[in-house]
């Protein structure tokens, strides 16, 4: 089942830095079963694409110290199936690499590239919504983005805007990009229809993704066009600003399969169910007194009993307790330097 | 070395209610290392009384689940020397019971009777008030309740206000206790010259102690006379307000050996070092932001990561994470109590 021309790199290299203590430098996020339902949000990610992906068509990168963990969580790999990062280079060198692979694969496969770390909620729609990219993607020469309709003003998410040429369709001319904005923007975004939640996957024909590659990082592509590819010489960048904040061929599709970046505490807090008191408890033994607006994830059979919190985050693993104000993510980056600093790896 | 007619009863049969998470049903706080000196607060207890009181004369009381606790942390005991209550029924049929075997061993004991969870911080003044306190004991048929002068406005703390007699003694005659005052009172207490907090430690002789029971709680001693005593028909009754706020002839001895009650996670927090942010840490690893007047204890090698706290207690034992306001001591009781009713022991 499945097309054959049509394949998956998912990305599960990343560290989760914003979600330590839960995301551990030795395990990060996308290996853990954040939800407690049995599947890590990497197995959950690769069983929505074998459902319309032939299987021998999807690809991992990660970073060469997850190698094992990706093994171990999909078991139905080849090895073949597995690119290795041996530096981190953030996106762009790593895909830059598996494209050219799967080019010599079959130079006409169409490529979904999803981030591992991702919920989505109406399965139906996500299936019907990557075959139609996938599509449109394969003979229009197009380099496309998943786009969300925004149902808030959300200041952690990027925003795509599209081209307003007033038609209702699905696929959309992108006019910008804009990187995580502030509050009164966020809120115009929103109410505007022309912005677009960034949901970091693409869809892309091999030939069009080399081409943009050839024409935006011609200087690294040489070193990425072999069997070992040098990623130590390559410099840091993201697929996101060396290709698409740069290429005039790029494409939104608009998508509604019910999407949530598990980017941070403070996204997932936004994105899942809440109490009447509006706390997010996630999968936790918990007695709440005078508390509101919280989010809490505990271990496994340990007891949190909170009384008087209001807009914290309280999140246990292993031997990390973090109790902070869930709004200000980016203290958690600091924390985790700091705690670096002070006991070396120990707790990071 | 030693008076042979100078005794030790240790009081180790509370649940520590107070210090949940720490303290718990199966290990209440007297059997904890609460400090992380290596020794137990019902070890350190012992080794205070040690020093002074020939070793066979010190016995100590417990509740029947926590003998073989009592056995391990003090090996050096004969299984005599413990005193084993078959039901709950706080401190006086406990002691009644424990009298009635020492004035069978030796009818002219003189007995100081100790809590086995509380912090003696000067070991010289110590030594020489409990001695001070057996000699005055022995000979005057004064009931001797050791009084602390205030420092602060504790309203956590029991207080005994001493007649006015002029005098610049040691030993005064009580006019009157005060439980737990509220902070006004407590305040004025401080000012004046007449009020001690109650530190909980007695010393009497074993007449002097038989008779008061015989006095005001004469239905119950034939229970508690006998190798069997049925405790089970005892009122649940505490010795301070069966005997000691009963008797005309109590006495309050001034003392000043650095005194604490390990009562109550606030009268911890008031009795130990604080940092400058006025946080106390209890021998836990911490790395804190923006967070004052704070009480922490975490399990040996877990971190605590605190970011806008103040005024909590946060406090993790085994299965149990707390978070709560440290000044609203009655909720404690409150968390318990619930987390009984919705889990059943297994937090408890």
């Amino acid at each position: 089942m499945g097309n054959k021309n049509f394949y998956c790199i998912i990305m599960a290299g990343g560290m989760g830095r914003r979600f330590w203590p839960y995301s551990r430098k030795n395990l990060p996020k996308q290996f853990l079963d954040f939800f407690g339902c049995g599947e890590t949000l990497l197995r959950q990610t690769y069983n929505r694409y074998k459902k319309i992906i032939p299987p021998e068509n999807i690809f991992v990168t990660t970073y060469c110290d997850y190698k094992d963990l990706v093994c171990e969580q999909l078991p139905e790999l080849d090895p073949s199936q597995i690119f290795i990062e041996e530096e981190r280079r953030n996106t762009a060198p790593s895909l830059a690499h598996a494209s050219h692979l799967i080019h010599k694969m079959n130079p006409n496969a169409t490529i979904v590239i999803s981030p591992s770390d991702q919920l989505i909620l109406k399965m139906d729609e996500f299936e019907r919504s990557i075959l139609e990219g996938l599509e449109f993607a394969s003979t229009s020469g197009k380099l496309v983005n998943l786009g969300i309709k925004p149902t808030r003003p959300d200041t952690n998410y990027g925003y795509i805007q599209i081209e307003d040429d007033g038609s209702e369709g699905i696929f959309h001319k992108v006019k910008t990009f804009v990187e995580k904005p502030e509050a009164d923007f966020a809120e115009v975004f929103v109410q505007s229809n022309e912005f677009f939640w960034n949901s970091g996957i693409f869809i892309w024909h091999i030939d069009t993704i080399l081409k943009a590659f050839h024409i935006n990082m011609s200087e690294i592509c040489p070193k990425l066009e072999s069997e070992s590819p040098d990623f130590s010489s390559c410099p840091n960048i993201s697929i996101d600003s060396s290709i698409m904040e740069k290429s005039d061929n790029v494409y939104l599709q608009v998508c509604h399969f019910g999407w949530a970046d598990i980017g941070s505490w403070e996204s997932l807090y936004d994105a899942l169910p809440k109490d009447k008191e509006k706390n997010v408890i996630i999968n936790s033994n918990t007695m709440l007194y005078n508390s509101e607006n919280n989010i809490v994830l505990m271990p496994e059979d340990k007891l949190a009993v909170i009384d008087g919190l209001e807009g914290y985050l309280v999140a246990e693993h292993e031997n990390v307790l973090l109790i902070c104000k869930k709004d200000d993510q980016k203290a958690i980056r600091k924390y985790v330097n700091d705690v670096e600093m002070k006991f070396g790896e120990k707790y990071s």
